[in-house]
């Protein structure tokens, strides 16, 4: 007799990720596939991302972040496309060692932003690993026929904005790793609070895609520093750009940082992790997407200019900055 | 100056990887995302599936095999839902000593089956990892509308079905472990090769998925031992099936051994890594569905019938076989 009783797999899967599962293609994560249906007239955008203990995160970072912080990786490069999230898939590798608290605390945190971003699970994969805990993720939004806002339609001419603010998370993981920094930053325990948690759970700018959608000519998530990334959208557009840095937003614990150690803007340009988008619009779109901006509550700000040629060129009281490493690379 | 040059990253995503993303949506793996349009009137079906080095596989496998075979798993899913392949997603997280030969090995490979089961790769995430390597795969395929073939429809009256053979992959698993295994099991060294090829690289059943579709009530992979998944189905029916041991297809190399060692048929019943369809229809699609398995040469025998009840009873010799660990589990 071939058990009638569930393995014990399944049995976790039951408990702590079904109650994710909660559109209907998702068949309860009861079958070998599940089945995702874009609106009529409605292309599928997917992408893929994801964390590994000791290279993304820390080991020891609460359990209820780590899932969140990994589908909002996804979340925002859905966000930089205009694409509005409908779902994700979700593996997970566990170390023997993971114990039912963790996992529980895990989906539940998960679960929250599933409910917040209306992106629910539509199935997944689990395994035990001899390595660091993984979390990979798919994630899936839609956006009208053709309309997915790409990297590589920038024109001259065009302004360049980022939302939120840049830098915060390439800090936040400095202080994480080394509370002594920041009493050498002078930093306030609030700040040094406000730059941790950008690290530890970042904020992606889905409210603005619609706006993104409408009047970017071309967007990317930022994930491995601004100063990297702006250079492939210029590279995938053909096009240069010129960034004024005095126009760079900044958080006020960032700017409190490079107060005290000048040296640090160079890592707030170039760190990763800050899950903002940069994006390039023709003048004339400006206005309307600003008071789209502003109706959602994303600040977002004009840091430079599209030019003919290539490169993005970070300019500095009128010199141009070279950076010792533009861009963060796992190669 | 932001560079103008490309990242290492994107260096080898370039050279290993792009060539296998031949779909107009892939964007050339330029981009942050993909767009996958299922076409008019069909849905998509969507699976994901991975393998972690020293779990799935021998660190010292063939890199060629090693990301066929983790699509290979993803095939066989959208294979026993009846859905067609459309592509694929693929995310790797290699240790620091992975080098460039192994990767070009690895995505070689791995391109031969994108081109043969018409799969082409439409996005990923590469990662450095201080654990051991891995390698996970999100499949898209498409069914009509409605129509994804799923494990809760069998009825009692059903007859059940297996394609290809059963337990071939779990032997070969034993003999790559302990090559003196061979010489108890008296195998010929082609015999020997069989069992350890279809382990190292499974044939998903994807030529028979139309024929799935068109004519089984229920089916799912045999992935974690069909005896653990017949049960699975089972359960998702609400009800029981009766299996004659004596008709579940073995290969010769799979009845050699079991000849040798009586013990061993417990194995191949429960052993994961088949990646055969096990399915259930109704007796007058039985003669339809075989006729279309012939014309696309894929075995697919009759191995017992569905019955009100819960479990899947194995029978052997008059006596029903009580299994010591009936399913494949992590956990």
């Amino acid at each position: 007799m071939s058990s009638p009783e569930k393995t014990p797999e399944e049995s976790l899967i039951e408990r702590y990720f079904r109650p994710l599962a909660t559109a209907p293609g998702a068949f309860e994560l009861g079958d070998d596939a599940a089945v995702i249906k874009p609106p009529a007239g409605c292309d599928l955008v997917v992408t893929t991302d994801g964390v590994i203990a000791g290279v993304h995160f820390f080991p020891d970072d609460p359990p209820e972040t780590i899932g969140r912080k990994a589908l909002r990786m996804n979340l925002s490069d859905l966000a930089a496309k205009g694409a509005k999230p409908i779902g994700f898939l979700l593996s997970v590798a566990l170390p023997a060692a993971t114990g039912e608290p963790w996992i529980a605390a895990f989906a539940h945190g998960l679960g929250e932003d599933a409910v917040r971003f209306g992106c629910p699970l539509f199935g997944g994969d689990t395994d035990r690993t001899p390595g660091p805990l993984s979390v990979s993720i798919t994630a899936f939004g839609v956006v009208p026929e053709g309309a997915m806002v790409r990297r590589s339609a920038a024109s001259a001419g065009d302004c360049v904005l980022v939302t939120g603010t840049i830098g915060d998370s390439a800090l936040g993981v400095i202080l994480r790793r080394d509370a002594g920094v920041a009493k050498r930053w002078r930093l306030s325990q609030e700040m040094r609070a406000y730059l941790e948690g950008r690290y530890l759970l970042p904020e992606p700018r889905n409210a603005i895609a619609d706006a993104v959608l409408r009047h970017a000519s071309a967007a990317m998530d930022v994930s491995d520093g601004l100063a990297g990334d702006l250079a492939k959208l210029c590279r995938a557009s053909a096009v240069a750009a010129e960034i004024d840095v005095s126009e760079v937003p900044l958080s006020d614990a960032a700017r409190a940082v490079i107060a005290s150690d000048a040296a640090v803007l160079e890592t707030a340009l170039t760190g990763g992790d800050d899950y903002e988008i940069v994006m390039t619009l023709a003048p004339h779109k400006l206005e309307g997407f600003r008071a789209a901006a502003r109706t959602v509550g994303v600040a977002a700000t004009v840091v430079g200019r599209v030019h003919t040629g290539e490169g993005a060129r970070f300019v500095h009281d009128g010199r141009a900055l070279a950076f010792k490493r533009p861009s963060y690379s796992h190669f």
